[in-house]
């Protein structure tokens, strides 16, 4: 399971040849003015390890950019990763961070399709820092979207990683038609909100499983069409749910006894799709379910896409998924944000169970 | 599981639109000839339920053919059919048989692309008798072999069942190509045999799988590169028959504990492909192993794919399969011959396991 990192993998997005490891560049700083960012220096339980240092700008090279950073999510992949916990450690020195949304602070003479003052995606990883400094490569403008609201900057913070996660898992495995019954477990999650409006909007009906109460008036709001709890009757009550219609795919981020229950819901020909495995735990699989009713498994996994999809497939998943978070056609839960300063607070609270979204770090939020 | 059964589904290759139930028409019989036919009355266990009958020559009606069977096989998935143990019940009363190879008796006058003395495949089922009568679109003319031996008759005889399932299941799954590593479990069975000589003929590398000492000898000789006994080090064996190489196939007759190995063994984007499950038992998938390693699970089901191949597909198909078989290229053991009236002999015989070959029914073999 050595494989690349989502950090190293979004890179890879728009080709960036490199990563921003460290931003405390020693030598003469162009402005001499300083930030706060992020640094681990060694694998461990991220409030532990995690250091806040300071760092001094410093000229760009060519062909760089430098970037605000705005809002940038914590994912449970990343704090993973920071614990070691992850296929593949992380480099050390680092700076955390996946994504994040960003605003054009400086950008060297050779670039011209980025300008400063615009708004962009930040693809390159080290997002966990009030700015960074990377290729130009390792940023997404963003259209104009004038003097967008706090709650739209972060919105965008989390385009890349979950909604691109949720559009591919329902693009890629099954050509589903308006009317088609889905059914997915986790759904409380922040890929699985984004299944259910991304769903929504195309007519597709959605199952949503979670593994507690009180979470179905907040799903049924977002446009689900039936909140179950899962349980060893989950397959009868996911024909119940669908009125015996054919379910056409299942997403899966429990594994287990769960994972064994949605593909015994689907419908000939349909697919399970699993891309997490929450309960750490192995499903069963009776082939003969594979065989006489042609079901399939397959799992996904967002970096691996990133490693093998064309640049244009790139270009059409986020060109359909940038417009949608950016109108707020599709949005996440946020839980709580904090300074680059309150990372520690940050992942503790990310790390806790019971959370109705993400956490965010919003660098200028005081 | 309610589906087609195999007996059904061959009638459907070419669109046969019926099939023949049974032969003994009564009436002004043409020739006043007779003949052997197995009948089933009655769901049970085949050597108590079978009966031979007699039946009497009738004059064919509009585009009918008449046929004398010379050899047809006992396969696995008819004894459970008859045994009611397939998912769909068989139609009583019939006879019983899949497939098999005849020689053209009589032709109705509208008939012109067979003659009579013509081999013929027999995919209309009803083939466990010395004669039958069906429309002419339940026969695929053979080509020219002038006097065939009795062992390219039996060859023959078991051309559509087994060596197409090998085919598509090498052909559907996997783009493979020379030097390539698949593994299979079962080997020593019909379709394990193919497997191997049609990976052979490739050049690719086969790792074969059985659950018993003694079969090396036999696999090695048809082709087989590596021949590995089950168990709970099956995975480490796999790498090591491969040295190391990625497995970028398997196939799995086994199910159980056998299909979580074949499962763990593949390299990335990998895929296992179901036919079978001899073990009766569900296997393990933790599906970490489908998200990081890109790991497909499909199964393969010979009926559905009638179902819905093209006629172009079943014609390329069968054109691929039907020379090698004619030639010799391929060919599958020959446990023991017996006529129709031995059919309870016949199918006891094929009941029991350790058996090197297919028990066939030869029609005329006194």
């Amino acid at each position: 399971m050595k494989t690349l990192s989502i950090v190293s993998v979004l890179a890879v997005l728009l080709s960036a040849p490199s990563l921003v490891v460290a931003q405390n560049a020693s030598g003469s700083a162009a402005q001499a003015s300083t930030y706060n960012y992020v640094e681990l220096n060694k694998v461990g339980d991220p409030a532990e390890v995690l250091e806040v240092k300071v760092g001094t700008r410093a000229p760009l090279k060519d062909g760089e950019v430098r970037v605000s950073v705005l809002a940038t999510p914590i994912h449970p992949a990343t704090l993973l990763q920071i614990a070691g916990k992850y296929g593949v450690d992380p480099v050390l020195p680092s700076t955390p961070g996946n994504e994040g949304v960003g605003r054009v602070l400086e950008v060297s003479p050779q670039i011209t399709h980025l300008k400063t003052g615009q708004l962009v995606l930040l693809t390159g990883g080290s997002t966990w820092s009030e700015e960074l400094v990377a290729p130009a490569t390792s940023f997404i403008p963003l259209p104009d979207l004038g003097d967008p609201s706090a709650e739209v900057i972060e919105q965008l913070s989390m385009t890349v990683v979950n909604p691109l996660t949720a559009l591919l898992m329902l693009n890629s495995y099954a050509d589903l038609k308006e009317g088609d019954w889905i059914v997915q477990s986790a759904a409380n999650s922040a890929v699985g909100s984004y299944v259910i409006q991304l769903a929504k909007q195309r007519g597709i009906k959605t199952i949503n499983v979670v593994r507690r109460e009180g979470l179905a008036d907040e799903l049924m709001a977002l446009g689900a069409d039936a909140v179950l709890i899962d349980g060893p009757d989950l397959t009868e009550q996911i024909a119940a749910a669908a009125g015996n219609a054919p379910v056409v795919l299942a997403i899966d981020a429990v594994g287990g006894d769960t994972f064994t229950r949605l593909v015994n819901s689907l419908g000939n020909g349909g697919t399970v799709v699993a891309y997490g495995a929450l309960s750490g735990k192995a499903g069963s699989l009776y082939t003969p379910i594979t065989i006489f009713k042609d079901i399939r498994v397959r799992g996904f996994w967002l970096s691996k896409w990133f490693e093998i999809a064309t640049m244009e497939e790139k270009q059409l998943a986020l060109g359909e998924i940038i417009p949608l978070v950016a109108s707020g056609a599709i949005k996440a839960g946020v839980d709580s944000r904090f300074s680059i300063s309150e990372v520690k607070s940050a992942v503790s609270r990310a790390a806790q169970g019971g959370r109705n979204g993400k956490v965010l770090i919003v660098p200028n939020k005081n």
